[in-house]
């Protein structure tokens, strides 16, 4: 992976096409939602205008450095340093913007195995260097800042030239694959035997399997391919302490399992250095169609029985009126609207689906008698609650942009447009009160925070993944920035729906992990005694905290 | 429940009938099966000729219980402390049927709510005394050996009389309940509802809820309904720091979920004292149907496919051809043979199923729809095997008889013969190599632990759990006793066939848990790394380590 393709203060490739930027109607209807005259041209200062601090490092280490990796393996060029100085969450993509790279790692290290990961953390743990493990660095939640802690110097560790497939079980239907490898080598390599993961997360194209399960994330698909805790077999964990490699049984009673401490360890405890993982036969098929519920509580119900009754769906994602709402907008506005939008709005009207409708795209992949079965139950329950089946043009457009939107994040951001996304989960009986609570919360908020009388956000939801008892809701808030005070006004922004999200019975995260932004908030999720444990674990296998330093444990 | 009514020193009802006692034939088969010229007369010491050591506990520690909990719920009479000594493991029943009552707690406390259970840990962690928790007190792998560990005295805290249902959640499925609750009385109370979680052990009569959590336990339909890591949502772990209650979120991504740590922690962390667990609608059908391959080998490859292509099954369960010969000639032995045996070996012959068939179980429970797809599918594959369907007559034997396995052993026990049982997982391509090395292990451990020259011991082993990647394996091994050096013969042969385990990539317990029995072979599979992430939990939330000394992390 040529990380200079890569934006280093945004999302994804250099080269992608901007769809939004010449769409003057769009951001002309997006100043008028968002309750704004105009909207600014407010472009990101460019790295060679930036000036990175210097490295805290004495010479004598790094030259350590390179005598264990090789000089290829150390860089501290500028555009390394602020290439992993901070993941691509909102927070950290406005202080890039803004040319805040006080968080650059004092120094970038690339490991080729996992004798190079063990060297580097014994050293750095004997030194008291901060070691910040660093995967696609596509972190949502501050995963990945390069902060160094209580120490005096802080280096990050680039796993990404660990990238190979190293054994594959077709009897038993698992793989061991290094850590470092990205989402779209993986799949090419299981692909080329008709195999695959199915982890398909919204930063699949820069996400890594490693990150995948130290955040223990959910891809969209993960109905059928299950979350990095369903799919994880084993896992090799790199300790200032020695390895640890967890059992690789498909079941056992052999004590608590140790995989299940890894998983969502933020890379506190250790560094994944390769895992075995479940795999399956490709999908001979894949459909994912659209359908149009009278609204959010009937499409939530569609969803819950579709998991009751085991239908055998890869993805339900059902959007909020409001998400509904302004996708269509989004994708219509400037667009001519002829005779057939007309006829199109009579008919919703007809069917009660005018009012507050709320969308669904199913996903089912499988062979083709299991997808049409899949498909055939689902439509039934679609039509037994009066929804409308629209059909797989809806389903395809999403699935072609199913990656799509992050990109979306950085036109807004030239125009003094913030927009940023959280997510939770919960019961399905609390559902209805946590997303209610959730939106008003960052309603107000965006109003109260709002850089002129008048302005106001937006508040999209949806339920992004189902599981027997609950599922998650996804947020995404679009508003217009303070600019003198972006960081402070997303801080309040962030803060009113993670305390709603808290004070409602949702957890801090579905499937973004905790990193410094949801770190205030985990000690009140895990309670007391759970945070001691997993000081406990830490202490253990980190015994100077050099690992990761406040991404999982407060201080 | 009324434990007089359970034998204190085997298992089951006291007065439950004794099917084998009067099968002359089947006795005289097992002695030459065995190799001896005849079975011996051995029967169990009684309670009232045993004399138990005495309680070492000072009168002012059991006046503060009797404060704390009131003067019923602190027994000390002989039943009471004898049926608390031991669980009921092969190893448990040999000792207390040589009168052997040297672990008899020297108090027995009966915890009424949880108040009561943090009460007796803290007065307990700050006087020295060990606390045993006892939920239905059956487990087979020494899980509730009233052991002191390094203390003066130990009491054993039994959770029986907390058995209600606290809340059921229709909308999300899932069900809050004390954790001492016997498996009859919370299927009695869901069932009414027409609710179920579907958990069947085979010691489901006399298991607990908190039991089935804190070792880790499947259920014979864990194929449906999931082992206690899968349905449990969300667990209250009481310790003598304060209580510890893990989140209840469908999924979460926020750190490591605190509920893995308390799945098989066999009460060393603390004491289970409510859960919140997946509930099912009851299935309104029920099939169990019995098939014979021609291999043990062609059975295993048709439970893989049936695994692979998702067919919903509750329990596929595959006998090798040594439990497969041996389950008809306990069945049949002794009953007239007529022309329609004979003619069913010569229809068995032509098939090419009478060198070493191997016999399957299948479980389908659900709506009928379903239970007919599921065992419709099951029919091709084994079809396509070469299998033959024999129909649900023997299926319907299994299922009423799920629960009837542990009974035989007592009537074996008065007869001079020793009956154990012992599990094991691994991957679907290790399986083979695994099932070799255990029978291996066993036979040779029974022929050179034999009591006299040309004896010999039997090994029928099956595999009872299936899961997309490997499945289970379990061993029940029968032999005569030698008399004079009993308990030295019994870990002679469990020691060889955990160390052919441990040899030959199993884990050391698939579903009874670790225990005083699996304890020397926890540090080779969870890693020096590993034990020590343990001892760091417990001394957190036990700090004084008076929690089931023994039982999960070595000394």
């Amino acid at each position: 992976m040529d990380r200079k393709k890569i934006r280093w203060n945004g999302w994804g490739w250099n080269e992608a096409h901007d769809e939004l930027s010449g769409r003057a109607e769009l951001w002309a209807w997006l100043a008028h939602e968002t309750g704004m005259p105009t909207l600014l041209a407010t472009p990101p200062r460019e790295l060679k205008d930036i000036k990175l601090p210097s490295s805290r490092l004495r010479g004598e280490e790094r030259s350590r450095f390179v005598a264990m990796l090789g000089a290829e393996q150390v860089r501290d060029d500028d555009y390394e340093r602020a290439f992993h100085a901070l993941g691509r969450s909102y927070h950290d993509v406005l202080r890039m913007r803004a040319g805040d790279l006080t968080t650059a790692p004092d120094l970038v290290l690339y490991a080729r195995n996992q004798a190079d990961v063990l060297a580097v953390l014994a050293y750095a743990s004997e030194q008291g260097i901060a070691v910040v493990p660093f995967g696609g660095g596509t972190s949502v939640v501050g995963g990945v800042t390069a902060s160094h802690g209580t120490f005096g110097a802080v280096v990050t560790l680039d796993l990404s030239k660990m990238d190979r497939v190293l054994d594959v079980d077709r009897i038993s239907m698992t793989a061991e694959i290094e850590a470092g490898i990205y989402g779209p080598a993986l799949e090419k390599a299981l692909q080329a035997q008709g195999l695959t993961l199915g982890h398909y997360p919204q930063s699949f194209e820069f996400s890594t399997l490693g990150g995948w399960i130290a955040h223990a994330g959910a891809g969209q698909q993960s109905g059928r391919y299950g979350r990095s805790s369903d799919w994880l077999v084993s896992v090799t964990l790199a300790t200032p302490r020695g390895v640890l490699i967890t059992d690789n049984f498909p079941a056992s009673a052999a004590g608590p399992r140790l995989k299940d401490i890894v998983i969502g360890s933020e890379g506190e405890f250790g560094i994944v250095s390769q895992a075995r993982v479940r795999i399956h036969e490709a999908p001979a098929k894949k459909i994912y169609t659209g359908f149009l519920f009278k609204d959010f509580q009937s499409g939530t119900e569609a969803l819950r029985t579709a998991i009751r009754e085991e239908i055998p769906t890869a993805m339900l994602r059902l959007s909020d009126a409001d998400e509904t709402r302004i996708y269509r907008t989004m994708a219509d506005i400037g667009k001519p609207q002829g005779l057939k939008a007309a006829l199109t709005e009579r008919f919703l009207a007809m069917r009660g689906l005018d009012r507050a409708p709320a969308a669904v795209i199913a996903g089912f992949e499988g062979d083709a008698d299991e997808v049409a079965d899949g498909l055939a139950s689902f439509k039934k329950i679609a039509k037994r609650l009066g929804a409308l089946s629209v059909g797989e043009s809806m389903g395809k457009r999403w699935y072609e942009g199913r990656f799509h939107g992050p990109y979306m994040r950085d036109p807004m951001m030239d125009r003094g447009v913030g927009v940023d996304t959280l997510e939770t989960s919960t019961s399905w009986s609390n559902i209805p009160k946590l997303h209610r609570a959730v939106v008003t919360a960052l309603h107000t908020a965006m109003v109260e925070t709002a850089p002129r009388p008048g302005a106001r956000g937006i508040v999209m939801g949806h339920i992004s993944h189902t599981y027997p008892d609950g599922a998650s809701l996804y947020f995404t808030y679009i508003f217009p920035r303070q600019l003198d005070a972006e960081v402070a006004q997303w801080r309040a922004i962030k803060k009113a729906a993670s305390d709603a999200i808290a004070a409602n019975g949702g957890t801090i995260s579905h499937h973004h992990g905790v990193g410094e932004d949801h770190l205030p908030w985990i000690a009140q999720e895990k309670g007391e005694l759970g945070i001691a444990v997993l000081r406990a674990i830490k202490h253990t296998l980190d015994p100077k905290g050099i690992l990761n330093p406040g991404k999982l444990i407060p201080g």
